[in-house]
Parts: C-alpha cells; structure tokens; sequence
C-alpha cells in the first residue's frame, strides 16, 4: 500500500517534510494501521539536539506533517472518499503543540501513531504520541485545516 | 557581536538548528536588540510546504532553537552572568507551542522577536512572534527547562 503523501495532487507534493517532488526534503511517508495512522522515521546522525537526542524541530515537523495526512486520510474517510480514485484533500497547518515528555534518543527509528479526535469539515484535530523503540518521548496535538484558496494556486475543483 | 549560540560549549554546539559545528544544520543566530531577542533567517527555496509559502516545520524548528537561545539569555541577565565570559547554560525544549495565523510566503526575509515571560531557575517561558517583511505570520509559545544531566555528559559543572 502507498503512503497518504504518495497521493497528494501533484502540486501538493512538494512539502520539504513529505513531498515526494521534494528533493531536498524529509520523505515523510504515513499510513493507516487499522485506525491508527503510523509514520516510521529513522533521523540521520546529524538530525541531532546534542550528541545523542534528536532534534526537537525535527520531531516538530515529522509530527506536522504526519497530522496533515493523518487529517486528510480521516477527512476522505468521513466522506466516504476512496483513496487513489478520490483526490486527497489539501491540509495546512493552524497549530501544532509538541510536549517533549522525555528527550528522544537518537538510534532506534521513531514511530509516530495519530488518531483524528475531532473531524470537522474544514479543521481535523489529531493527537499523537512519537516513539523511540518502545519508549513514548513525545507527545504532539496538531491543528489541521483545509487549505485556503490561496494556498491552492493549481487545483482542480 | 556575535550571537547567542555563537557562545554555547562545543558539545552544545552541534544541535541541527543552531549549532556552529553542525555542518548540515540551518544555523540560526540570535541576538538581543534592547529587550527583544530577533532571529533573522532567510527560507531556502526547498523549504516549502506548498509552492509560495515556508514550510511550518521550518518555522517551527526556527521558533525551538530562537527560543532556547532567548532563555539562556534571560537566566544569564537573571544571574548576572557575563556573555562570553561565563558559560552559557544549556536549555532544552519542554513545550513547543506554534500557531500559525497566516500562510508564510517564501521570499522575504523571516523575523523571528522573542520575549521570556516567565524566568525561572529552571524553566524560562519565551513567547515569540514570527514575521515575514511587515507581516506577523506566525506566533509561538516555547517552554525551556535546563538540560537534565542525563543529557550533558560532557558539561564541567
């Protein structure tokens, strides 16, 4: 199965955290697990806070991402949507709050688990816990909602 | 003058946002202008979300670093320390609280002003406003904690 991010419109894929037209970027890649929407990351050893610790705004953007399309997975189920014949809803970010509960070692691959707590029509909260192996390091509450006409130069209605 | 991050010890020096001996890092720089720490950083074209407009990420990422600096700054007056005379002590991010109020357009020059609200021995409250030219884009609350021993092992208390 592909990831979410694997579907997102063209012009929607070029995201430095998951666009897959993004050469520079991050690759973030999520997908459903029952009603779980899971990304795995492996930070590079320069992805760092001090020696040891990932970076924070490394998480931070992991956890942005991963809550778009988390947001947008949820939003197409609600509607009834099909991924792959459906387009994928475009999500940009309002708020992301990350609560680092303990620092995040740097070695085994973090696992990002999300869970849509509350299904607008245009705004999909989503909660998620980030895991080091089995240690939960973060915790992350992020604000997603439909993008603005603004922000959608190329899509099709 | 140089910037706060420039006086971190070495082996807090290598944090992909701010650290100097981070070769692959973004390398944020702050300083005090009167009362106000600003950060001034300009987006790399790769550091989008949707073409036009900065990666939230980024900004978050910006916000962590900018906002750990302005902490140790504010203990340091607190103390009575003297930059690059007296170590710098080490803050790392408990909270990273970002909203985002309006799409941040690639292109100008960001401006990151941040304020401590709160000065405690062992927590600092930064609250930070984030502008892109004349525009306030984005507003961010951080909470900083000193770096627990567990994560300085090469500190000279």
């Amino acid at each position: 199965m592909s990831a979410l991010q694997d579907r997102y419109p063209d012009d929607f894929a070029h995201c430095y955290g998951c666009g897959r037209l993004n050469a520079h970027g991050l690759h973030v890649k999520s997908e459903w697990e029952g009603g779980v929407c899971v990304a795995r990351f492996r930070p590079a050893a320069y992805h760092i806070a001090l020696p040891g610790f990932v970076y924070g705004g490394l998480i931070a953007s992991l956890a942005d991402c991963h809550a778009m399309a988390t947001a947008a997975g949820a939003r197409m189920a609600a509607d009834g949507l099909t991924p792959g014949r459906d387009q994928t809803p475009r999500f940009v970010t309002a708020g992301l709050h990350v609560d680092f509960l303990r620092p995040t070692p740097l070695g085994p691959e973090l696992r990002l688990e999300a869970r849509p707590t509350d299904i607008g029509e245009k705004k999909v909260v989503v909660e998620m816990s980030v895991y080091a192996g089995e240690t939960e390091c973060v915790r992350a509450r992020v604000i997603a909602v439909r993008a603005p006409a603004t922000m959608r130069p190329a899509e099709k209605a």
